[in-house]
């Protein structure tokens, strides 16, 4: 805990609501960076709309990210987003190394789009109860990825 | 190797180019990270003019990482930006947990900055017999994190 | 059902969802529409500022017939926007042909306002137990079409 | 007839003018609904530019309807453009319902395409002794659509 | 004549075409300087609404006096935009001075918009032709006015 | 009330969610009043960045204000932001005349966003059975105020 | 007096002029607490236009307040703005509370409009011989609400 | 007189500042349609230059004229700016019909700069016990134009 | 041809639209290049302006072969603007190499405005019954480079 | 003198008015000359914030020493900014050279806006009788060097 | 040689500078005509993905060939950019006329691009001993080149 | 020296890349004052367009000065572009005091230009073995000024 002088919650509200929120942000932080990942390693038919459509959701990621930690600080608990600590405990699948065809990079990025949701989903129903703010900022992070994660699967199609 | 029809350089060269360019590249992914976790966790006197400060520095650090990781693409290799290779393989310390003050981040981040110059001015050092463009690259990049680490460290006099 | 590989709710869940949205979208469809005729057929004392508020609700309006639509595709199901569609399904009432005085555009144009409402907030109640997203996206266009309920029968008095 | 004081036209001139854009409106009013559709039901392969150019198209079909409506106005007759009106007088193919592949979306998109270029050409004719300046706003229409009809179709070959 | 070296039409087409542009920069000049003396005179209910709406016409009209002007000096001959040649020339009623309320305000811009336009519309035909490149300057600056028209004497119904 | 033809809520929930939102709105216009005190009155060591944070905080109340009091207005009450009203009701403690030290400035606006903030959670619960709008406004309203009590408490420590 | 190490003004001086800005500032506050609550709750015919004008009044009210506080700090004095200061020596009348007509709105906002001017044109004189880089702030405050004067009440006509 | 309900100087006051203002707003109408026409006419070695330093003056020159005319009806009088009243009452000197190099353009456009000034000098000390707010509008009108005449006839030398 | 699906024209008509462009195409491409060649190697008196004016005209002249290039596109004919082409079958008279005073580049460019012009209103005569689309583009790509004519060659006056 | 053709004031007023006017721009030079100093050699705590506010600053002195050097052009002397005449007639005490803590650089910049205020000041009341228009230049400058003396020395505090 | 008075090299670097910067200024014009053609030209599958992505290659080529051959002039050598030239010493090989699928467009630009840059890297080894600010200048345009044939050929994979 | 806890360079290095920089900073400094003064002092023929293009070089000149100073900080060394320093140590021949005709601005300033070229021409070869970073930096000013030579000296042609 910070010391800070005023609280926004009670001790054990702020304990629980900073608890779901870190696996949150470090699954955006690592998203994020595997998102970049496949940004520069695609190749393939299509390359260009692939390439440029990945860093518009990173746009949206990082925007999550930096949310969801300064969240965590406004409740007075410090945020971890270190590389360290988002390798080890990140609920993401690790995305493999090398130039991948658009067509894997696309199914790729829809998976680990989908386990953020699914992420983002249970804390959402985990906040219900705790803090409303909270819960009303997960739910406007998903609500972006659930779109990109249409904009993504349906070029498989 | 992606097999691209058309090379830039030899295979030898493109191989101690991107040898030498991938470190640099997990170095400024790892700056970001660290920067980032800085920006969160920096509490005290001058708090706002130093958060507002790391987010600047992080602009240039990931525009950086960007082209160097793209530079390594187009010499036909494959980058690797993955947390998992960048928490093993940084040359940076690890920054710790928790909250700090102004004058602990401040300290902090200006080693950290000094440790990814020292990788860039020996990169570009090493690629003068190598790649002109991939050097003039790099010095700009250590030419921006130069004046950052004046304008960081001179807070500390 | 598109056939997507990754679901965000359960097929059940998606089905009834998709459904109360379907008919918010031919609401949004056809009221556009109206205030699109509305805009063209205004005529009368204070014509001008009419006209423009006129095209100011279109733009809220467009953007939640966008959001709507695109939430159903997200959702796996193919959203229906088609003129027959809407002529056919709206749950407004149809407005007039020809040239109306601005007294009886601001008069209309609230009671179709007022309809488009009620079938949000019925849909928004609906969606408590199924899609806290899709109710948050709902809640945010109710939100700005009441503002401009305000501001158009405010003129009336 | 409005009433209106002024009159640019004689009262059979802008009978006979009001009667030509009024179908061009109603084509293109639905033309814009169909593009919309399209947009939002579009999958497969190269997704993702086939929904953005949609959308360009979008912009200047609708910039198009509205011009031509308030042409109608100034010229004293009232335009209609309703869902009824439209649904029921379009001279354009309806579009199915349910999502569609890429390729199927660029065929039905460019058949749609034709017949308001069409139904535009035939009113351009028709305009020559009626009125210049109605002709040489459809002129600026057509041409822009048949433009878009190129960048559509070329994806066929 | 300037004695330009190059000429674009023959002399007497020239001369011709100059005649009939010349006679519509003094009408547009006036209703400029009409326009403003309204906008600046007018008073009542709706007075903002009004007094903004002639700001936007005297844009265009500015645009079109210009744009005429040009053009009959890029034919080698020097258009006359002074005040002593508008005042003695003008095909527009004088304006009163004084005071006006929105309704007499509007009225009498939009007796002045429909001289104006008589004039355009008699100059189109007439260059019909002479020079198709003058024409189509003419028909977009009455296109724009019919339109202004419109708006302005929806107003009186 | 007002005679709005159309209401949005019951007459009895209108009343209960704008009671709930006046006093709300009252708290808001005394911050704002506070907070452009404070901007003008605090002096010393890291002046600067103070003066511009606070300015920072006021356009995000300020917009608060407004969304309040124009929600109150929607539901066919009047608001109420006088002065008089304002002083006499605000539940924020009064702030010292006479220019303050950045320290005690940091100290007293805390204090004052925390009362603003508590004000706003009450409200939050309150309004979850009568108008779930109204609560999402008040939530977006909260989330900025708690992040503002973050950046301006932290610089406590 | 702060105790600033440097002067503009002889202390006398600085009393004088602190003392007449000092009126003008709570003057200013009020009006734009007035304006604000005008713009919330005019309703009836041109309801639009006068919202809107109200705003832009604001925003010139709003600059001119604060341009006098900071004014009066940099004169080694310390502004009062507060709630409980404007609300007991404001020369402006109350407002009434509750909904009003866009006539009666307009008559009230000229009126309190002139009330300012009064008081900003009897400050201009005091200020002749006392600083006249104060007064010359004070003459472009007054031209803008004068002709802001202008605006409004020639709509009452 | 407008019989607006509030005066902001004196009838006798306004009366004369008015007297003196409207002599001003004709010299400025003037001023703009001189130099519109030497912007069309001119010709000869540095055309271009001198073709968009003309159109940079007249920018603040109509600038000027909007100011004066409605300061005039802040005062309660109706400003004429009528091509009537503008040619027969203008002090500026008439500009010549036809061509002219750039040369004696330079020179004429000196001369009518200098006039307009000399009156708005001799205005500037009529109304220093009349109405301050006037009288520094015109200051900076004055300003403005001096500038521009040293810009102008510099190219002389 | 390019076995589009749809066409526009009549084979027979498409072939001499298309004809008639592919000349204007050449045209206006070695135009460009030609402004560009004269943009470099002019020296002299009045240096700046004349350099800053090519380049002007060159935005338009590039923007005009885009047009008629994409045209030819779009009614099923490949366009041709390679340097081979431009070369040898422009109508446009070779500019000389080497640098060239002020006075002799606005002679040239003057001369290859001209030729480029009397290509173009030859081919809008030839297309008066062949597409008035394909004419009205190249009115609008005529009249902009008669305007420029004017402004070039005016300085040699 | 310069020899223009067209004076404003008399030679006699041109002499003592440019007189005074040509010290103002020396020590305005000087300023900026010396805040550059300062924002290149600030170091300590709170470094940034006063690295930016110097810049701020500097901007508003070159704007000033702009207007003051072009204003005595414009009364036909020629304005004296060279380095040398700068460094020997400056009335701003010398800068030291070498890094400065921000607590020094803050009281040295006050210093030098206290004595340029001064500066200004008296050449304020100078020119009462000389030239209302440069005087009401200088005041324009001196408001604007008074508001930053204000956000620099508060910082002492 | 232009005769300039002042030079930057000795008359023997500026001939051997100028020689190898004028190969790459015809390789660079060549390249821009022949991106323009396959911008008009490729069809098929992808086409608007490609089609843009040509327009902006050409950009960055376009402003390379500007830098080019105003570097040239600077030396004081006259650059030549002609039709003819280009299409006589290209060292391009030439692009086929007619439509072309995505998939040959691709091949053929990667191709184009490939033989630039290797113009360029041999011109940036010789220009080491000879001009370091004309290589630092190539440099620049060459990565900007080799980033884009990184982003071509990956296509092709 | 700083005391900067952390070093780019040897203290050796640091001290000769600073020595040589210092000198270029005066210059630059000197450089831009002249050019300000030749913007104020210039005049006669084409003055407008001499004066606009000393400005567009007085904004490159001071944007490196800028550079080059914060270079020299941040190798640990206190710059020094104070008017004492730069009047008696700068390389460039003083300016002299008023008016000058456009052809002896063109002239001195072409001369002035020159002379600091030549100093960053000497130190970017005495760089080469101490500071590529620095030595880069001095390459793109060099380049900017040569090319403003360029566009300079060619007006004496």
């Amino acid at each position: 805990m910070t010391g800070f002088k005023r609280t926004i919650l009670t001790a054990e509200k702020s304990d629980k609501v900073s608890g779901v929120l870190q696996q949150r942000l470090v699954d955006l932080v690592d998203l994020a960076l595997q998102l970049k990942q496949a940004h520069w390693c695609v190749v393939g038919n299509n390359f260009r709309a692939v390439h440029l459509q990945l860093d518009e959701i990173i746009v949206d990621v990082r925007a999550g990210s930096d949310e969801v930690a300064e969240r965590i600080s406004a409740l007075g608990v410090a945020p971890d987003g270190r590389s360290q600590r988002v390798a080890s405990s990140t609920k993401l699948a690790e995305i493999s190394a090398g130039f991948e065809s658009t067509k894997d990079t696309i199914s790729v990025v829809a998976d680990r789009l989908q386990t953020t949701i699914e992420g983002l989903r249970d804390s959402i129903e985990k906040l219900d109860d705790l803090d409303l703010i909270s819960q009303d900022m997960l739910i406007a992070i998903s609500a972006s990825l659930e779109k990109h994660l249409w904009m993504v699967q349906s070029q498989e199609l």
